[in-house]
């Protein structure tokens, strides 16, 4: 079961109701003109939620994030109303049960037309069952920037999720050459910034706690949503920077991500970290429960 | 005039002639996958040549930076015979004079199906007359990264050229926010790196001078052009790490690139700078009359 949602986007100001239908193709029909920037120079930005059940989770962060990436990416506003019939839509046609992932693209469109171009995609999620219970080994990455660099070099657009990810995917290939399942990236100060395609969540003497978005990486709609979990729970959470020598020291520790979840880290650069199984059971069954 | 060449691209150790004809096709055809990697992740490599009076320039340099690109990105070597012939198609398609670009697009194709994606296009060169005679005012914008960055984290894909292409883009803007033309990156010690889609070279005491390619930078197929033009003529050039200061004080400086060829430097962050106008137009009058 996979399929897309081609998009017209329409201007931000355009009240709902009055944009024009998605027209449904194969998920890998050839769609997207050679002349597309979002092909041509990475030049666009993108969301990747979870559908549960045929519910899309997490939809308001999701799509908050995406227009903060246009903005970052002086892209037009994207039309939310718009984006949201569209996950709707999308989530309506998912089989009633497992998950699957949908990917909403919004690029700077054809060069020279001066018109965005937009499309969703809905296909099955690859199970991570393994990863969520038995966590994943990591090796340190150097993102080669400096912990404040968003605020001195906003250009580098360090805090928009763009389709110009190829460093995320060779950081990906790195570790595992290291023979590791997954890279965590620390600043060049030597702070911890964010997993390749995940947010680090440590546990510190009882208290949760993430890097604040600020530093240098991508605020995790899913680190959100596990946090609201934990303080549910009258757990204690937190942002601060954090250095790589308090994850390497933590009590636990996850990278969390939209599809996986909240994956255990069980080694960093070979040295073990404890998993929690019982938290990280109990997150795990409560993000897959949202049905929000 | 405007046209893509569809590439199937074969593994580089197939025999030259065992490869199958391009498919051409409208310049913005959708023919690209709403799946493939080089729009979803910016997961590709891309070289972009100037096609002069039906003959494409510095064919090997360019087809040397691609094949390095995917090495780096660790994409399938692409077949260089295979790219050359493209390259001779394509040129020889272009009307009979004046510039055009020929833009080549090599990606990791579409997700799951271990296959590259490859085309080409062709269209006409916007009118670079002004930029080349008058010059461009530029900024200088942090890169973020240290000089010495490349061999620390080749995750960093620092040295090809990937469609991931977004922070170039949003630079550009940048620059342009500011009342300049282009920008020029700056490593965060201190150092200058490279134009935001070309290479610096000034001259100082009769010398011309760019930092070396090994120091986080793109090595320029046109910078090389220049240096040999250079050379020919008897001046000495040098690959050497430069310092912002010298770039405020050097005697004339330039940005090179592909397209535009040498346009001179005519100011730094609103500190002017001599245009050597003799040795520009020299310069480019050679490098326009390229014909191999």
């Amino acid at each position: 079961m996979a399929f897309a949602l081609l998009v017209d986007p329409v201007p931000a100001t355009r009240p709902a109701g009055t944009f024009g239908p998605t027209r449904r193709v194969d998920a890998s029909a050839k769609e997207v003109s050679l002349l597309d920037l979002g092909v041509l120079r990475g030049d666009g930005c993108f969301e990747t939620l979870a559908v549960v059940d045929r519910a899309a989770q997490e939809v308001d962060d999701h799509l908050d994030r995406l227009a903060s990436s246009a903005r970052l990416l002086e892209l037009p506003d994207p039309n939310l109303d718009q984006w949201r019939a569209v996950v709707r839509e999308a989530a309506s046609l998912a089989p009633d049960t497992g998950e699957h992932t949908l990917k909403l693209v919004y690029t700077r469109g054809v060069e020279g037309a001066d018109r965005p171009t937009g499309w969703a995609h809905l296909g099955p999620t690859p199970d991570h069952t393994r990863a969520r219970r038995d966590g994943v080994s990591t090796v340190l990455l150097d993102r080669g920037y400096p912990r404040d660099i968003e605020s001195d070099a906003p250009w580098l657009l360090v805090g928009a999720k763009t389709l110009s990810y190829a460093t995320n995917m060779a950081a990906l290939r790195e570790a595992r050459r290291r023979g590791a399942d997954d890279a965590v990236f620390t600043s060049r100060d030597g702070w911890v910034l964010e997993g390749a395609t995940s947010n680090v969540v440590i546990r510190r003497g009882g208290v949760y706690q993430t890097p604040p978005p600020e530093s240098g990486l991508l605020h995790g709609t899913t680190q959100r949503a596990m946090f609201r979990v934990l303080a549910d729970r009258g757990a204690r959470t937190e942002y601060r920077d954090l250095r790589v020598s308090e994850l390497m020291n933590a009590d636990a520790a996850w990278l969390v991500s939209s599809l996986r979840y909240a994956a255990p880290i069980r080694a960093v650069d070979e040295s073990p970290l404890a998993v929690d199984a019982e938290i990280t059971s109990l997150v795990n069954e409560s993000l897959a429960a949202r049905r929000l």
